[in-house]
């Protein structure tokens, strides 16, 4: 059986797909170049070409989360033209539900060795996500929703809420609790009395 | 030299002090049975009379950081007779401030691992900040400051929100910020906002 042919881009994104499944089934420990390129079919070789190191292939594997996470769950937010509030709170429950839906994935986007290693592809991806909640905490206050607080310690707040939240739940912190509808009304309360 | 003498439970405890403070200057990889024996001056079997293994050397030490939290920062809150929520608002603010104080001893508290492997020791160590956060909350309750919300979902939102903010801010996402204060805004909004 010969490797399957892959053009450059399409080699790097076989590669963070194999990446996310093998995260998903062994957690980060069974993240290696190696695995990766065995999962993906290629040689053991073909992933240097796209990434240095493991750190490196890590942080790729955390830029796509972030990526996937403003695509799937804020990005129709973040563009909607109605109640800024209600996008927030919206915003709170979709997060929470992204952290329910990949758990693993989402440990290591929030992981601290990646807090404290600047990565420029991470960093990127991470901006997405923290810019689309500053615009709707500054739209908010704009339109009078939230006093005189001041907006980039509501946003830190607010995000402080739903990564609690959903780290608690997937630490099995909250069996049997909706934890989706605890995300919307802690949100929705949050916001009210901080307005 | 020899090594020094103790008492059952003062090695115990000399062992776990040991541990804390590898905890703090080397992070979890630190924390070794062997490196603990050294560090307190005992022989390498020594800490197998207390632990039988790394596993439960780490369990230990986070049943005595949930001790810690609880004697420091929230018995004289969950003993205090006045206002529930002024108590739940320090409670915040304190818990974040012990987040902030001890962060390699926190994230080991708060690791997956140690949620998915259930302990003897540390399930009753952990009890006892959870009873304080409950019993506030009921009693906040039934003096009619919470409205109809459900008991067992406000205190998972507070504890969702402190843990969430001391947690952002020990992987470096809040600097510059005044994190106590914002807990204790924070807490008072989410807590004015559900009654």
């Amino acid at each position: 059986m010969s490797a399957p042919a892959y053009h450059h881009g399409d080699l790097r994104a076989a590669l963070l797909d194999a990446a996310l499944a093998l995260l998903e089934t062994g957690g980060v420990a069974a993240l290696s170049l190696r695995a990766v390129a065995r999962a993906a079919g290629v040689s053991a070789m073909a992933p240097y070409h796209h990434f240095k190191d493991r750190a490196a292939l890590v942080a790729a594997v955390a830029a796509a989360g972030y990526d996937r996470l403003y695509a799937e769950k804020l990005a129709a937010l973040a563009a909607a033209p109605d109640d800024p509030i209600a996008r927030l709170v919206a915003g709170a429950r979709n997060y929470v539900g992204f952290v329910i839906d990949n758990p693993a994935l989402y440990r290591l986007m929030a992981s601290p060795e990646l807090a404290g290693r600047p990565h420029a592809d991470l960093a990127k991806s991470a901006a997405a996500p923290a810019a689309s909640l500053a615009a709707l905490v500054a739209a908010a206050r704009a339109a009078g929703q939230l006093g005189d607080a001041e907006p980039a310690a509501v946003a830190l707040q607010l995000w402080a809420f739903a990564h609690g939240l959903g780290q608690l739940a997937i630490d099995g912190h909250a069996p049997g609790a909706d934890v989706p509808a605890l995300a919307e009304s802690g949100a929705q309360a949050l916001l009210r009395g901080l307005g």
